[in-house]
């Protein structure tokens, strides 16, 4: 383990967040709230951050497989823990452990929330809050990478822990480039955003935060009712919409924009993604409109949700837990499945289920047949055993967690359903879940230890598994 | 396809149905109750069956893989659409599909019931429910072989199909012998229960049902109060006793008779459930003994219940959704897991689940040192990579066949635990679950469609999901 370049990583680190938080600070002094609990927390960080990344000279800058995943789990739970002192200070979120709660849940865009008052927090907090979700949608070591000097390997090391799905598709030969060009479609997406909802009457300050919330596929949002406290057809119309964008890989918007529509319309990931939607609007739709005053109203609610669950954004409008049984066991689905891999959504990601459901049906296919070789394939290319072996070993972690983290809260007692769906929803960074934590409930109700397994869970589902578990394996720790 | 060929063993498997029917036949003529519903099935079964077995002559006798999970899978659904019939003949069950339901759920072993009235059944209608327990506990098929003489390969493709477990230990060399030791010891074990259950003061009539009901870790029972209604802690310790055997790999009985009891007592397999019904009957005693008069009688329950659980019966005594819920997600998890490979038990298997965990973790820390060679081992062996890929093949489809199965049943509009614990309940092979189907509930409340994916679910969970998902793939009837 090289201890001292993974050190400096950690000290960059810090020092992009203390950049960060300049942001909640300066709106802090602007709407003539105590900027002290930021200022605080940055300088702090500042510190820590300077000796960390100049005090420790590495004998060597080299960062092997193993440390790129430990450095990118390490920085996100540095992250969650320092990125939850403002809410302390500032007594928005007096409790330190429900303040990491709330951190990590933005961070990794999840959205599942501890407070029954978000409306009683202060601007500058409910801005921080919603941020991070902004700042966890793409990823901060990505951000490392773009904006700081650093070798090729090391570089594709980091990219593969925090950019989610099977694999990591290089955009232009080097790895920072890649980084570069992924953060200006991500900001340009976010801006653009913001300006459709101001145009939709939200004002300056809630377009900004809702376009973080949405960028992030995350859910936050500045009101206790969700999205659905505007009870604007063309408000809950652009997030979704947006949602569509931000669930898609962020591969096809760059083949776009130098002019190769034709190979990213090609995407078998992106018409599956439509194919779902479409097919699962239409099937809620057709589910609810006796309940709503027409068909096109029935049709807007059941967009909405299907893209707030299959992006795993978890904003609410609707409770949908009054509606028919078969269309919350369909939108849990969607949940599981998730958005496309290298979006900002989580979940399985669409393309892991995808080779998952191909490799079983070749898998099946063999047995009936085998001495015909079935070939795995995507975007007609041939998928390797090695990829698929992984996806397999993705999933059973994924569902041995997910049982995990369901059977540790369910020593508090409540109902299978809660239980269930918090850790789904923890693990695949959706939100909110069913019974108690239903669109109008929350997260308050868990005891600390179910919290804390949570933020593992979280941290877990965000960063694909793999850079939390590392943590936890004593020979990561040994000397090499 | 070789029709013919699969047409004779259909037959014989008619022929083999028609002889079990004598039983509750006999029954019935002992209980003065009409034989006329077994009577007329028999006389069905011997005419289609000896059609199918003589009236074809098969061009080559020889049966491939696939073949052999599809007469399988064939051989289960026509045991299901006949079983069914004194039910309905006798007025027990008057509508065909819900006979049907009862059949499948009996044969599978998994004790699901739609009687809403158990013990309004005749006395030769409730021995015929309780006596698919037995004979789908260890199987028709194995039970052809070893009556009949077949070739050895044919055999082995069976055996495969229909004996549960990642990988078929062949006992002796010939699969036909191999099935006639796992016969005799299944009775051996069966008959000795009976006796057992005989001297805690059951009637022969209830002692020898149980006994098949608890030999096939089924979980039907004369009293709609299952097990509770003895209200017997002797009567509870024989059935949990004797779970624990039924759960167990029969290949190790076998080694114990021939003497060779150190080899079997080294099983790995045998020491996680052995440490398994230990660790969790202790934590389920300490979370309930404050709401029983004293240790003792909580550790009763706990053991109980665990076994009903892991061995997947489905045996109830007391209320567990009155327990804390931890438990109830701790007995879910049980009953994920299952008995071992080669017992009656359901589930995913135990050996399934260790070399789920342990490929998981040898996959896990290829990543942390990827140049170091880690080898997955079972019993000190290594186990080959085909072995471990086709276990997470299985996960996956047990999963999707799962979540597929719960969609369909949340179309009746029921809430999520019991759509989940349903679906879960049918492919593990349990009986009851939670909160609608919860031990003092029954699956009468499901609609048709329901019922019949729950069937093939059922059957799917029994046969290892390949022997019935072939005959819905449309190149297995192709002429080969």
């Amino acid at each position: 383990m090289n201890g001292r370049m993974i050190a400096r990583v950690l000290g960059l680190v810090l020092l992009i967040l203390a950049a960060l938080l300049l942001l909640p600070l300066l709106t802090a002094l602007v709407y003539g709230e105590s900027a002290a609990p930021f200022a605080l927390t940055i300088g702090v960080a500042v510190v820590v951050g300077a000796v960390l990344t100049f005090g420790f000279k590495p004998e060597s800058t080299e960062l092997y497989a193993k440390e790129g995943f430990a450095v990118v789990g390490l920085s996100w739970i540095v992250m969650s823990l320092l990125g939850a002192v403002p809410f302390v200070l500032s007594g928005d979120i007096p409790n330190y452990l429900d303040a990491v709660f709330e951190t990590a849940s933005g961070l990794t865009t999840t959205g599942a929330s501890i407070l029954t008052d978000v409306e009683s927090l202060s601007r500058s907090g409910m801005f921080w809050r919603c941020f991070t979700h902004w700042i966890g949608g793409m990823g901060v070591l990505v951000f490392v990478m773009a904006v700081l000097p650093m070798g090729e390997g090391r570089a594709m090391h980091i990219m593969r822990a925090e950019v989610p799905g099977p694999t990591v598709g290089k955009l232009v030969p080097r790895a920072r480039k890649t980084a570069t060009i992924l953060y200006l479609i991500y900001m340009g997406l976010t801006v653009a955003e913001a300006i459709f909802l101001l145009c939709g009457g939200m004002s300056f300050y809630e377009a900004i935060l809702h376009a973080f919330a949405t960028a992030g596929t995350g859910g936050f949002s500045t009101r206790a009712a969700s999205i659905g406290a505007f009870d604007s057809a063309y408000i809950e119309m652009v997030i979704a919409g947006f949602l569509v964008l931000f669930g898609t890989n962020f591969n096809l918007f760059y083949l776009l924009l130098i002019g190769r529509a034709k190979e990213a319309l090609k995407s078998e990931e992106l018409h599956w993604y439509l194919g779902i939607v479409l097919a699962s609007t239409l099937a809620i739709a057709l589910g609810i409109f006796r309940m709503y005053d027409g068909f096109g109203t029935a049709l807007r609610h059941a967009f909405f949700n299907t893209m707030t669950c299959v992006s795993t954004a978890g904003f609410g409008t609707e409770d949908f837990t009054t509606w028919p049984g078969y269309i919350q066991t369909m939108l849990v689905l969607l949940m599981f499945i998730g958005g496309c891999a290298g979006s900002t959504g989580g979940g399985l990601k669409l393309s892991r289920v995808m080779l998952l459901v191909k490799t079983a049906a070749a898998d099946v296919a063999r047995m009936v047949r085998p001495r015909r070789v079935t070939r795995v394939q995507m975007d007609h290319r041939r998928v390797s055993r090695e990829t698929t072996d992984a996806v397999y070993t993705y999933f059973a972690l994924y569902m041995l967690l997910l049982l995990g983290c369901a059977f540790i809260v369910s020593f508090d007692g409540y109902d299978f359903a809660t239980n269930f769906t918090a850790a789904l929803s923890c693990m695949s960074n959706i939100g909110p879940g069913l019974s108690l934590i239903g669109p109008s409930g929350n997260f308050a109700i868990f005891s600390p230890l179910s919290k804390a397994a949570m933020v593992l869970t979280m941290l877990c589902g965000r960063l694909e598994i793999y850079a939390i578990l590392i943590l936890f394996i004593p020979s990561t720790w040994k000397k090499r």
